[in-house]
């Protein structure tokens, strides 16, 4: 497929180079900030413009991978006819692409993309299209970038977001706490990295129903009065440490 | 090193696995459950006893692998004279093995540790004796085990476990929170999976302070409240949700 990628951040360039290595040509970067554009399309081994009137009008797919908020202006900023384009937004209706074209949907790839990603992940797909024809050549596209694709309309991909949402940034920013609180404590938060990995990486045997463990829900009384102790100094984790306490015994 | 283990267990399993592969000899394994410890032994191609009469004196190290509150009775009841005695627990003080030996210390596994594992996992192990050479006899013997190994007196090793339950068991329950909502909205849990892992194998490379992302740290209000608009039925998450919000917002 001849792809047109508009946007230049994380999401642009891992999708970009995500795109190349299955085989797409990519016929062009277009983005607002022109050292970015440059840099992607260095990147992809492709070219771009920071002018609309430039833009390629020869591409099966039109990608916007641009911020949540801008989605809309861009999509009303580049009149593309009958051409397909997708958006990447987890929260975002595929609507807001009406004013741009007659064929649209989304191309929305649940995972953390990182601009300086070395090693390109596994990235699940949730699809949608305004047409049957649309959604199936979206999904098609979809296919040939991961084994994990799934068709989610508006509601379905924001509900996905949500339980995404949670499980990364939140677990992320247990993740700072816990660094944080080990940095004044002097203690070493790299000698939790195989216990957080092993968590991870259980789900794909186990549900994370059955394999709860730890002092909340073994009600263990004495352990969780020495916990709250040492976290006296700490109010916030303190007070985190309380909320999944009482979380973690009401579900089970 | 010859060693007797003492518990029947998730540790007592997975560390008498982690024992015999590092070419060490279990010489007995001791569990007041007989068909327990016979499981035990069988897996470990060792003898077992239910009787301390009949506990094995020619040990290099007795290991304590039961649960916290039934140490102390354990090491109460095992009078071990000299022998190096050692419990695997986190929030217990290595004191409470005085009464078992006048060598005691502490081998603790700061990892999740399952008795249905196939695959044996890293294991960052804590030590402690309570005399230079016990605590250097018992690093020797962790450092065949591992290849992370540190010295944790009773508070850091405290401290340690405070920060492993916040990585692992809160976050595993914000697993368990998700994967019920997904249930709930007919939506699959499973597509998360990739994403869960990407967060988690990315600390050895980046900060968790520094990758941070989502809605909270954006301050995008728009999809927060979108968010909590779908969370509307399910009054915990909300709630969490909220938390999570607020403390990204203040950390950052």
């Amino acid at each position: 497929m001849k792809i047109v990628i508009i946007g230049t951040g994380h999401v642009a360039t891992i999708l970009g180079r995500k795109i190349l290595a299955a085989g797409h040509e990519i016929l062009q970067v277009f983005g607002r900030n022109r050292l970015y554009a440059e840099a992607l399309a260095e990147t992809l081994s492709t070219t771009y413009t920071t002018d609309k009137s430039h833009l390629d009008f020869s591409a099966d797919i039109y990608i916007i991978a641009v911020s949540d908020t801008a989605i809309a202006e861009v999509a009303g900023a580049l009149p593309l006819d009958k051409k397909l384009v997708v958006h990447t937004a987890g929260s975002v209706s595929k609507e807001v692409l009406k004013p741009c074209s007659r064929n649209y949907g989304v191309l929305y790839p649940l995972q953390s993309l990182r601009r300086e990603m070395t090693v390109l992940p596994e990235i699940p797909f949730l699809v949608d299209g305004n047409t049957e024809d649309d959604r199936a050549l979206i999904a098609d596209f979809a296919g040939t970038l991961s084994n994990q694709v799934q068709y989610a309309g508006d509601e379905q991909r924001l509900k996905l977001h949500v339980a995404a949402v949670i499980v990364s940034n939140f677990s992320n920013h247990l993740y700072t706490l816990a660094q944080q609180f080990c940095m004044q404590e002097k203690v070493d938060f790299n000698m939790l990295l195989p216990l957080i990995t092993a968590i991870a990486e259980r789900l794909y045997q186990f549900s994370p129903f059955e394999v709860q463990t730890g002092p909340a829900i073994r009600r263990d009384e004495a352990t969780i009065q020495k916990h709250l102790e040492v976290l006296q100094q700490h109010e916030s984790l303190k007070e985190l440490y309380i909320v999944f306490t009482k979380s973690i015994q009401s579900v089970h």
